[in-house]
């Protein structure tokens, strides 16, 4: 018998309806004979709900506390999913992070998963009882519980199938698959059979958001399949493995976007040995995240550096660097805002020399200008104006053949 | 230092105004240089909204999962809780109850405290901390999380005051404390300054309703003072403890009353060692409580048995008996709806005799008929036609000198 884990996420159990819906899933993997753990996410938006009834009382809960709040959320869904499923006549328990073995590191509202003790769990599924387990949170040595932060429950769900030694983990969400890029925004999107971990990897990280890239990582570490489908729809999904099976002939496999990308230039740096450690560690300090970084030598002893972050954190890291324009020695900052990066990504690459070339001709050819560039062996991307990314999105999916790849079929069940 | 322990029912913590205020209540105990415990409730409807969720997947939800469900309750509001103590500056932290060692027996919504491990709780207690409690809720040994039934979190608030040795336990609530019977009903009603363990079970026990019987229980073991307040006005509660020390020429402290009784007789019942138990097991079989039973010879092998039950289990109880008339062998049944029953307490009643007569001749000076009378060491109950009821209670506090009490007064503080 194999061992299969599952996951829903919050819309997927987002009300009492939604709930029996995934039940009926969980029963067709049961009746297929397997051993089944599913993880859930809290139902749709009562996290909010918390968080609101929390920004009520404080502006900056204590973190401890905000765990204890919203750790709540999944012990709802497990224990109605569990009555759902009874109902079916199916025998089934649910358990807490804690009581599921979930440990962590004694971190608040982002702790990563050291070790899951899979005793419980395993002598429930000897016991032939589906297992339901609530996602996203878990236990700290001292008994404190923890949360894992953004996608948590997918690493949940992931890391107990790695535990577990299952054949597969499933995250059934509200979308059918992985795309080839963002449907919501290029038509020619098409969804995709496979796809590699890395290719996976470098698409969560780029916004894809289907998948989060921790749990991502998590499965490449354990070479352990990770299939994405539909909660709602009856269609066959796509499956994240270590070398994607069909498609092969794919240089690239997929391309992510976002908009809202400025770049900020600071001109004339004294080129000394901590100048670029100074600057961006004062940026990390205050949280924010730099993206492309680009440094050029523009004098024997000085150097422009240009880097681009999320336009929202631009205020904020204008006036960090311009209180310690004095300290960093510079002569001045430029920045240019609306801008978006566009990126192509595609394990194929490796082999394929030209490939970026063939994406600044491509961009070339629709007259669009390209401000910063940045890649690595699966990945290239792009940073231009912002006015033109939907465009440039739709000729690199043309391009780079991504409107010949054929859909994944519905499946009658 | 001495230790305090507190409990907010749900109302208290209804809404997030109520839990600012009871955070208020918690800093003045801080403030008189008290060790806090504080225990609290699910807020106010957030139970019924539970079981409501479960009641649309479920007719009879899983026990387990319930004790799942509903124990997220008090675990939002003890996070919210030590939000509110910390934006008053107060150090404070949450436990929920199996963190808190709150060690129960393997049964599900109506587990009892088997024992609790303070450790933690002191831990904290000695970092200068409030700690905060999710009442009505632990843990059993195998690792479930269970629920202690109604007036779980009195029982909680009690055994914790219990083991941590504390000074006194007060129980905040809708009430301003104990009165002589339910203001409500007579408007004769005062509030006392102190009552009895024993009065104060027979009270709870009669319906009273401001404690769970089992938290005077335990209280009373452990010799532990419980104080009635409310957390809406600042007014002085009423103190339980062994000795009222008040007061004490009360010959009767409180009145109960309920109405919706009905009397139940089965007519010429064989006289067998096990016709009473036949009968009664059957109807306890079925979870219908008796209260008030009287037995009567009618012939040299025959009985006439009555009983009261609640009105609401008539039916029920009929249908249990007519279809074992022929095991049981009596002749018939008879009811009568419409009853109440009123009953009077004192631990007084001990050292004065003839208490008992006076309560039927005040009843027969108002004119109402006794159905049937039950007595104890500190109580007599008697079952009157309901339209009397409340006439009857009100003439019964004039006649035992309910109406002189002095009511306790409104602290200014």
């Amino acid at each position: 018998m194999a061992t299969i884990v599952q996951k829903f996420g919050g819309t997927s159990v987002g009300d009492v309806s939604r709930i029996k819906r995934a039940a009926q899933r969980i029963k067709q993997e049961r009746d297929a004979g397997n051993r089944v753990v599913t993880v859930l996410s809290a139902m749709g938006k009562s996290t909010d709900a918390l968080v609101e009834l929390a920004h009520d009382i404080s502006e900056s809960p204590d973190k401890r506390e905000m765990d204890m709040l919203l750790s709540t959320g999944e012990q709802v869904t497990i224990s109605l999913m569990v009555m759902a499923l009874k109902e079916m006549g199916i025998s089934a328990v649910s358990l807490t992070g804690w009581q599921a073995g979930i440990k962590t590191e004694p971190v608040h509202q982002n702790a990563r998963i050291t070790g899951i003790d899979t005793e419980r769990v395993e002598s429930y599924l000897n016991e032939d009882k589906v297992v339901i387990v609530a996602g996203f949170q878990g236990m700290s040595e001292d008994g404190e519980i923890t949360t894992l932060g953004r996608g948590g429950s997918d690493t949940t769900a992931v890391a107990i199938a790695a535990a577990l030694n299952a054949e597969s983990c499933t995250i059934f969400t509200d979308v059918t698959g992985v795309y080839t890029c963002d449907p919501r925004v290029a038509k020619q999107a098409r969804q995709l059979q496979s796809i590699s971990y890395d290719e996976m990897l470098e698409l969560a990280n780029l916004g894809a958001g289907v998948l989060h890239p921790r749990a991502v990582e998590f499965a490449k570490n354990y070479q352990l399949p990770l299939i994405v489908r539909s909660s709602m729809v009856d269609a066959e999904g796509t499956i994240v493995e270590e070398e994607a099976s069909m498609e092969q002939n794919l240089v690239v496999r997929g391309l992510a976007f976002e908009g809202a990308v400025t770049k900020i230039t600071i001109e004339r740096l004294p080129n000394e040995y901590d100048s670029m450690s100074n600057v961006f560690s004062a940026l990390a300090g205050s949280g924010i995240d730099v993206d492309i970084i680009i440094q050029q030598l523009t004098g024997e002893n000085e150097l422009n550096v240009s880097f681009s972050i999320h336009t929202q954190k631009l205020e904020e890291a204008l006036e960090i660097l311009n209180t310690r324009q004095e300290l960093l020695g510079f002569k001045q900052i430029r920045h240019e805002e609306g801008l978006a990066k566009v990126s192509i990504v595609g394990s194929g690459m490796v082999s394929n020399p030209g490939v970026a070339a063939n994406m600044f001709s491509c961009l070339a050819e629709e007259e669009i200008t390209i401000k910063m560039v940045s890649t690595s062996e699966i990945k290239v991307s792009a940073v231009v104006p912002e006015v033109d990314m939907v465009k440039g999105v739709e000729a690199l999916h043309k391009a780079f053949d991504l409107d010949a790849v054929k859909e994944a079929e519905k499946v009658t069940s």
